[in-house]
């Protein structure tokens, strides 16, 4: 099969890889419908975090199940199915208790690389979830969506317990702060304030369901969102992208008693204690356990309440998985949905 | 009057200083009944935390009102009070949101030292809570642990999110430690872990509810939570020192999901945050909300369901301030309570 790998930074290829193959008896092989380039996949390929050797890339997908190992029950070769970029046995305490991308058998899934012809899915019962039907060709990007970045926005949206009535900052719009205001908007919030000065993600977000547009950042972003509370600053901040800069706005811009949700991976942040203690925030966050949520969204989906495939300002066939990475990394494009 | 000032590093003076008067309308003048050392006042004691020129300390305290400012309405002289460390209007959204130590218009209490016969209390009607009457004597160690390590202990299992039939581990075996744990068993925790190596605490630990002993630190004392928790690590873990090496027990102490409810005064910490996002804990505290915990607080005294007034394993006239800071310092005592 045909498959992106990274070689060295900025140096993307698609290529011949091996066919992947039923491993453990808890394995599916799926046949990609769909897959994307990940905000996540630029650290890597900005040489920010270090390319040992040649890396398939990808961990978003949608597709039919090929193939299933002799120990899997519920999921069906000919399946429509989506799942998360952690594998999980859905059945561990942790699991029951909502937090799957720490499954104690989690797998990174991203490991076969999901920016391929086909991908072998381990703990697949516990992992992957089924469509009703095949759904028609104008859900799939919403679908593929849900398999990371809605997932994921819509995590950050409840780890910074965005209620009904309440006002939400998003830190952050690449794909998954755009979808975190429309998770926000679908939990009720009242007030959505993305921090945006790029005008098409602007124009997104406020579709998306945002009220207000903050364009300061640092220092003066937090003073923008002080000014547009009452002084107090934000009941519910998302944070979306993972730096320094990006956690210290987002716990300045929280009241006291305020939750910050984070969800940018996290690249060579160190919280001071001392300022944490007094801001008085909640802070939590990590990989979106995505699985959690699968069902709702796809059910949100299929119902066409909402279209977070809209994220998708590119599409390309997967051999052109370069000028994907090119598109986002130069901020050309949201992000970009590959046809395999 | 005569109260305790720190002049330097261990060099405390019990001596005469101004009585307090009303300055503000909102003010009330208190004649202290008791007061004790703080383990937060041992920070400056020890030079840790600066000492600038001569500092009143102390900032815990329960008393007798002497006189109310114009504008003070539901407290009034003659009643026996009790407050926190924060003063704060108790009607900003802040204070109604259930953070009164982040009061909009909060002001220090400590400021003016309440280890001494008198003290200003800002923002009287909002920040002291009487008793039904005047208590006996028997209760008003009590009611003095409600006014700082009772109530930061409760709210360390509160922002630990314990709950009935879940595992509670607690760093920390000072008296609010120990009053973590005797707030995880009023919330209904299954089971309290108690990280000390200090017998006559862990026997408290043990009389406070705690069904564990911890004895290990570091990197072996959660090796040993894990062992405890079925290599998943506690629901709840409340930390209550302030260090690196508390926090960092604390958080990996802590299962995926869990909650970290952290009380301990932050000195020196900076958390990694690639770590803290891996972790998928949930981390919350700084100052506590005292006044938000203090009717329950006091109701329970009151009824004599709990008594926590037994952290206080030393009693001196004011006059020894210098030989409970010492004791405490030297870990001889758990807390020095101080009778004016």
């Amino acid at each position: 099969m045909r498959g992106a790998v990274l070689h060295a930074p900025r140096d993307i290829r698609v290529e011949k890889r091996d066919d992947p193959k039923i491993s453990a008896p808890t394995d599916a092989v799926i046949r990609m419908a769909a897959t994307c380039v990940c905000g996540s996949d630029l650290w890597p390929y900005r040489g920010i975090e270090a390319v040992n050797g040649p890396a398939p890339m990808g961990h978003e997908y949608v597709g039919i199940v090929e193939e299933v190992g002799s120990e899997v029950r519920s999921i069906k070769p000919g399946q429509f199915v989506i799942g998360s970029f952690f594998a999980s046995d859905n059945t561990c305490e942790i699991c029951q208790a909502g937090y799957q991308s720490s499954c104690v058998h989690r797998e990174y899934v991203g490991a076969g690389g999901a920016q391929a012809e086909h991908l072998r899915v381990p703990l697949a019962d516990g992992t992957l979830v089924a469509t009703p039907e095949i759904p028609s060709n104008d859900l799939v990007p919403s679908l593929l969506a849900a398999s990371d970045v809605l997932g994921t926005g819509w995590f950050g949206a409840v780890a910074a317990d965005v209620r009904p009535g309440k006002t939400v900052a998003v830190v952050g719009d690449g794909a998954v702060g755009l979808l975190a205001v429309l998770a926000a908007r679908q939990l009720g919030a009242e007030r959505i304030i993305a921090m945006s000065r790029h005008e098409p993600r602007q124009k997104l977000a406020i579709e998306f369901g945002a009220t207000d547009i903050v364009t300061e950042r640092g220092v003066e972003g937090v003073a923008k969102i002080k000014e547009l509370t009452g002084g107090l600053g934000a009941h519910s901040v998302i944070e979306a992208v993972g730096t320094q800069e990006s956690m210290m706005q987002a716990i300045r811009a929280t009241r006291p008693g305020g939750h910050v949700g984070y969800v940018g991976v996290a690249h060579g942040v160190e919280l001071p204690g001392e300022e944490l203690f007094f801001s008085h925030v909640h802070l939590h966050g990590g990989p979106a356990p995505v699985r959690r949520f699968l069902p709702e969204l796809i059910d949100l989906i299929y119902n066409r309440d909402i279209d977070p495939g809209r994220v998708f300002d590119l599409t390309l066939p997967l051999d052109q998985a370069a000028e994907g990475y090119r598109a986002m990394d130069e901020r050309r494009a949201i992000k970009a949905l590959l046809r395999p």
